[in-house]
C-alpha cells in the first residue's frame, strides 16, 4: 500500500501525527449525529495528511515546538478536507480512496455543510492565532482553493482549453494548501524570511509535481489500485495533462471529441484510458511532473541540511516515483 | 413594499449603508465570469441589509466611526449572503425575493462554491481586524451558522419535533447572526460591556421574533406578496412553528401527517396553507413573537436614550407589525 510506504519516511514524526489525529478527530465532533457521522466518515478516510507533515517537516527549520505546530497543521488539514467533500459535490464522485463519499453515503446536501461545518472549524482554530501574518497566509490559503474550484467548473468538459489554463487550476487546487503548509510551518517556528520563502517555493514545486502524478495515474492504475473507476477525472469532465497532450493526436481528439460529457459504458471508457496509455502523453506528463520535482529538489539544496531535509528529500522522491 | 418603508426608518444611515453596499460589490468581485454573475446576482437580490443597520445603529452608542464599522458590517452581511445560497440547495428553492436563486438559475454545483467564495471573502475581512475578541465573535458566529443549518436538515420533515427544537434552530439559523451585529456594532465602538451585552441580547430577541414573524408570513400572505409559493416552507420539510402550534389539532394532525414530505398539487398546497390559516395556531404564534419584542423593547428601555435607540425601536416595531 503506498499510504503505508510514505508512512515509513516519517515515522519520526509520529507523536506529533497521533496528536493531530487526536484533534482532528476533536475538531470535527458535534452533537449533532448526523453531522459526526459524515465527518467520521471523512476522517476515517484517512489520507496521507500530507499538509500536516509538512508544516512539521518545515517547522523543524526554525524553533520547533509540537503545540505550535498542530495550532496551523490543523486548519490546513481542515480547509483539504472541506475542499474535498465539496469537490465530490462538483464532480458528483461516488467513491475516494476506496470508500463511498460523504456525498455518495448521504446526499448532496449533508456533504455540503458537512464542508461548511468542517470549515467554520477550520476558523475556530485560525481565530486563537494572534499573529497577524498567519492569520494572512490562512486566508489566503481559504480563498486561493475556493477560487480554484470555481475555476475548475468553469473550465469542465472544455477540450480546448490550453495547458497553461490546467496549471492555474491545479495551482490553485493543490500546490497552493501545500505550499503554505510548508510557509506556516516555517513561520511559526520562527524561521528567517528567506527559509520561509524557499520551503514555501518547494511546497509549491512539489505540490505541482503531486497533482500532475496524480492525474497520471487516474489513467495508469487499475480501479482497485485507485479505489475508484480508472479515467474518473476524463468522465467527471475534468481535463487533465495527460488528455491535453494526447488531443495533439488528430485522431485521438476525435474521439475524445465524441466522448466529453457523454455518458460512456465501462466498455468505452476503458477504450480511452487505453487510447490515452498507448499515446505518448503519460511520458510527456511524467517529463513536466519531473521538472517540478527538480525545482523542488534544488530549493531543498539551498536549505540548511539536516533530518529534516532529507525527509522533505525523500517524500519528494517517492512522489516522483510513485506507481500508485 | 415592505422593503421600503422598512429603509425609510433607517434614511440617516444612507450614506453609510451605501459605502457598505459599494464594498459588497467590490467584495463579491473575481476574475471568474461564472462567479461574478452568480455572486451579483445574489447581491442584486437585495435584502433588507439589516445587519449592517444593527451594526450602525448599536455603533452609535459608543465612539461611532463609519470606516471601523464598514469592518465587521460587511463580514456579516457576506456570512449572512453565503448562508442563504447554501439554504437554497437545502430546500431546493427555486425563488427568493421574487427572484430566481442561484441554484435555479445555474445548478447545485455554483451555488455552492458562490457561497464557499463569499465565505472566503468575508475572513478575508475578519483578517485585518487586530481585536483578538471581535474575531472570536465572528468565527463563533460563523460556526454556529453552520450548526444551526445541519441541525435544520436533521429537523427536517419531523412533524413530531417539539417547539423547543424549534426555538433552538431559528436561534442559530436568524437570531444569533443579528445579536452579533448588535453586540460587535457595540464592541468596535468601544462601549462599556454591559451596553454591549444588552445590546446582544435586544438583537437576540428581535431576531427571534423576526424569524416567528417570516414563519408566519409564510401562511399568511399571497405566493406575489412573498415572491414564492405560499406554504413553501411545509412544502421544503421545514417545519414551522405555526405547524407545530396548529398540529395539537388531531384533524389538522392526521391532515399533516399525510401530507409531510410528500409531493404536492398547488391545490393540496393551498389546503393545507388554508387549514392552518383557519386554526388559531397564527395567533399563538403572533403572541410568541410579540413576547420576544417586548423583551427587545425592555433592553432598550434601559439603553441610554438618542435618537439610534428611536431608530431601534421603530425597526422593532416595524418588525413585529409587518404584514408581509
Amino acid at each position: 500500500m503506498e499510504k503505508v510506504k510514505l508512512k515509513l519516511l516519517y515515522s519520526d514524526l509520529r507523536p506529533e501525527l497521533e496528536m493531530i489525529e487526536k484533534e482532528l478527530e476533536v475538531a470535527v465532533g458535534s452533537n449533532s449525529l448526523l453531522l459526526n457521522e459524515a465527518s467520521l466518515h471523512l476522517l476515517q478516510a484517512g489520507g496521507k495528511r500530507i499538509r500536516p507533515v509538512f508544516v512539521l517537516l518545515a517547522g523543524k527549520f526554525g524553533n520547533y515546538r509540537a503545540d505550535v505546530m498542530k495550532q496551523v497543521a490543523v486548519p490546513l488539514e481542515l480547509i483539504h478536507m472541506a475542499s474535498l467533500v465539496h469537490d465530490d459535490v462538483i464532480d458528483d464522485s461516488e467513491m475516494r480512496r476506496g470508500q463511498t463519499t460523504v456525498k455518495a453515503q448521504w446526499n448532496n446536501s449533508v456533504a455540503m455543510y458537512t464542508g461548511d461545518f468542517i470549515l467554520a472549524r477550520a476558523l475556530e482554530y485560525i481565530t486563537v492565532i494572534e499573529d497577524s501574518k498567519i492569520h494572512d497566509i490562512l486566508s489566503t490559503t481559504m480563498i486561493e482553493v475556493c477560487r480554484g474550484e470555481i475555476i475548475q467548473i468553469e473550465d469542465k468538459y472544455k477540450l480546448d482549453q490550453t495547458i497553461r489554463d490546467y496549471l492555474r487550476r491545479i495551482k490553485r487546487k493543490t500546490a497552493l494548501l501545500i505550499s503554505s503548509s510548508c510557509e506556516l510551518g516555517a513561520t511559526v517556528s520562527g524561521t528567517d524570511a528567506e527559509t520561509a520563502a524557499r520551503l514555501r517555493r518547494f511546497g509549491y514545486f512539489i505540490g505541482m509535481s503531486f497533482q500532475i502524478t496524480d492525474d497520471i495515474l487516474d489513467f495508469t492504475s487499475s480501479d482497485e489500485e485507485l479505489g475508484k473507476p480508472a479515467g474518473s477525472d476524463f468522465i467527471q469532465g475534468n481535463i487533465t495533462l495527460p488528455v491535453l497532450l494526447a488531443r495533439q493526436d488528430p485522431k485521438i481528439y476525435s474521439h475524445l471529441r465524441n466522448a466529453v460529457g457523454k455518458e460512456m459504458s465501462d466498455g468505452e471508457r476503458m477504450e480511452i484510458v487505453k487510447m490515452i496509455r498507448n499515446s505518448s502523453a503519460l511520458q510527456q506528463a511524467k517529463a513536466i511532473s519531473e521538472q517540478y520535482l527538480d525545482k523542488a529538489l534544488k530549493e531543498l539544496d539551498h536549505l540548511p541540511k539536516g533530518p529534516a531535509n532529507k525527509t522533505m528529500r525523500k517524500i519528494a522522491m517517492f512522489i516522483g516515483k510513485r506507481k500508485f
